[in-house]
């Protein structure tokens, strides 16, 4: 797409060390890994066609992924898509797999998935964690993590990283929360309080679920705004297949956003952000509700029966959202504006009016607006895949394990 | 920063190609001219150690680079940093260059940016552009682009590539406006203007801006959003080093964020959009006066002198400034906000008002906003920069001139 002229960064400035042969061979194991894991079962001559490497080159490298446990040849008989004889190559479906965490405001839940996508092991707690002090969570999801990993462990994988989602703002250290409004928590060091021995990421739940829907979404494009809701309202901007994640680790707050800039005060001290107008409370409030557990079933099942007062209260929260949308798509000019979380299960009464502002108000062609079919699933998703991702990325990052 | 769990793009999924002596070799002659750009001059063996090579390495990348017109050597009695004895490197002066070229919507300019980031010729026409066509302005141009090439020849520098930078919309493909109301172009082909023999990039003006900030602003940093203005307000997103273009090449639409939803009607189509309240025109109107030439003189000017409706005007406009940058700033995380174009020269007015919105609304610890010293040149120098850049990042582009 872009001309050589568009290249704004010095390729041979923003990088530690030179470009050696052992750079080469890392990125050649994960182009290995990436075609097997896309188009596999694929013999060593397929493989090596796919990624234009030699034969002799890539046997290499399989010998390497085997020996790690992250590719498995699954014999000469195999029959079907491998044209030529000989073995066919696989990902693995035992050795190294990926732990997701999710510290939700009224539950947790963990679940393992191996190098192949497929989730493995999977438990959830219920219980409200608004108030509780990130030592006594962390301690209960620990052991949570320890019974899925056993549990996976029983299967022939071991945990190559746990990623964790939390409801909050995580600095770029990828282990701090700088602020978790809903929890209660502040510069909380989550780093601190779980096993050393795991490579550990803590990230925003809005993160984790854009890139469920990047990995994982039928069609997703490589450039499009994930907008998510919990008790509040989060977006992650994805661009070219990254998260755009803000000098800090803070960006995609989409919630607070001005949309009516002379409007409600809001504890963030702003003045008319978007949380206020279409944030769970704020719906809640509009639609004469109280509080309480399972909000977002609650709103679905009274429009549903046709509750007015709901309609109306999720219609105004759409509108809402598409001022808001309708700045950010003009800032960003993603692909697609994809609703996640809470917002999926909304969408059919939040969608009509969100589109009418986004469509009367956009210069030009109109962004297009796509419900997600993770859901509230897409964060602990997303968790798990990040750390499979890691390892498809640079496979020696598990090479030391036996 | 950022740990190896947040690495969401495959490394083996994005490049068409595989990773080949070539391309390393390729990166390597990168890092060469980086390191002798940044810090030169240098032996060879001080830039084999500052890039990590051998100097055996260094010298066979050292000779084609000389070769091809992009080093030169300064001789063995040159003093000063350079700690052995031997040849001193050092950017050639002479050799390739890149032409920048701006259409203003009422002034044409270019100019020549050696591969030391020198400028060594320019030249500018004044005279309105909005309504000629295309072709026209683009006929003018070119006899500008020729006379300024012809500059720089007689001193032995030859033009690498051509960048023209527009206060419109670009699309991806580097040379179609889509969009330049303030000059009624729409859907002009502007590569098709051009002569074909030399590499041609169009961009929007405010993207040249971030860059010239990003290249060659003191202490900028690598994160941040470039506001501009002229008639319109445009804005350019830089993460990490890079533009932020948007899908179709329309990021950065800064101007059409709404700011009063039920605000004035925009020509955009929108409601209430941030140039309905801070475009050039929305402060004329407000402060009373009648557009015509050197609109920001003219405001700069009866602000200067105390015109009591102009600092109002002005005021107002850094408000509605403020309320745009707030949501842009909780999208984005930028690591500071800067004013160029002419935004910079307006700025004593604006300021006070804008920061008093970031810093009211602002959730956590408050954006910084700076003021660009390249002001209104920053498009044209940006644009010629972007032609050196693109030669210093892969040197062989030029290779195969005499």
């Amino acid at each position: 797409m872009t001309s050589p002229l568009h290249e704004e960064r010095a390729p041979g400035t923003d990088r530690a060390l030179p470009d050696t042969q052992q750079g080469m061979r890392r990125r050649n194991l994960a182009r290995v890994m990436h075609a097997v894991s896309a188009e596999g079962p694929l013999s060593r001559a397929a493989t090596a066609s796919r990624i234009g490497l030699t034969r002799a080159a890539v046997s290499t490298l399989v010998d390497d992924l085997i020996r790690w446990g992250l590719l498995e040849e699954l014999g000469p008989e195999r029959p079907g898509r491998v044209g030529r004889p000989g073995s066919a190559l696989a990902v693995s479906g035992r050795g190294p797999a990926g732990i997701g965490a999710e510290i939700g405001v009224d539950h947790l839940a963990v679940c393992t998935v191996d190098l192949r996508g497929v989730v493995r092991a999977r438990a959830v707690r219920h219980g409200a964690n608004r108030g509780r002090s990130p030592q006594q969570v962390a301690k209960e999801l620990v052991a949570l993590v320890h019974s899925v990993a056993e549990e996976a462990e029983r299967e022939g994988l071991w945990p190559a990283g746990l990623a964790v989602a939390v409801p909050g703002l995580v600095a770029r250290d990828g282990r701090t929360v700088v602020r978790a409004p809903n929890l209660g928590w502040h510069d909380a060091d989550l780093g601190a309080l779980f096993p050393g021995n795991l490579p550990l990421t803590v990230d925003n739940e809005a993160n984790f679920g854009a890139l469920a829907e990047l990995w994982l979404g039928e069609g997703t494009p490589r450039d499009f705004l994930h907008v998510s809701a919990e008790i509040g309202i989060g977006a992650a901007v994805v661009v070219d297949g990254r998260l755009l994640r803000g000098t800090r680790g803070f960006a995609g707050e989409l919630g607070h956003v001005p949309v009516r800039p002379d409007g409600r005060a809001c504890p963030c001290g702003g003045r008319g952000c978007l949380e206020q107008y279409a944030g769970e409370e704020a719906v809640l409030r509009a639609a004469g509700l109280e509080p309480g557990e399972d909000l977002v079933d609650q709103l679905a099942g009274r429009a549903e029966e046709g509750d007015e007062n709901v309609r109306v209260a999720l219609r105004d929260a759409g509108t809402a959202l598409g001022v808001a949308l309708t700045g950010a798509v003009n800032l960003l000019d993603p692909e697609t504006v994809v609703l996640g979380g809470a917002l999926s299960d909304l969408s059919p009464w939040l969608l009509p009016s969100l589109q009418t502002e986004l469509t009367g108000r956009a210069a030009g062609p109109v962004c297009p607006v796509a419900v997600s079919r993770l859901g509230p699933q897409g964060p602990l998703l997303g968790a798990a895949h990040s750390v499979v991702r890691a390892v498809l990325d640079d496979p020696t990052v598990v090479a030391e394990r036996p």
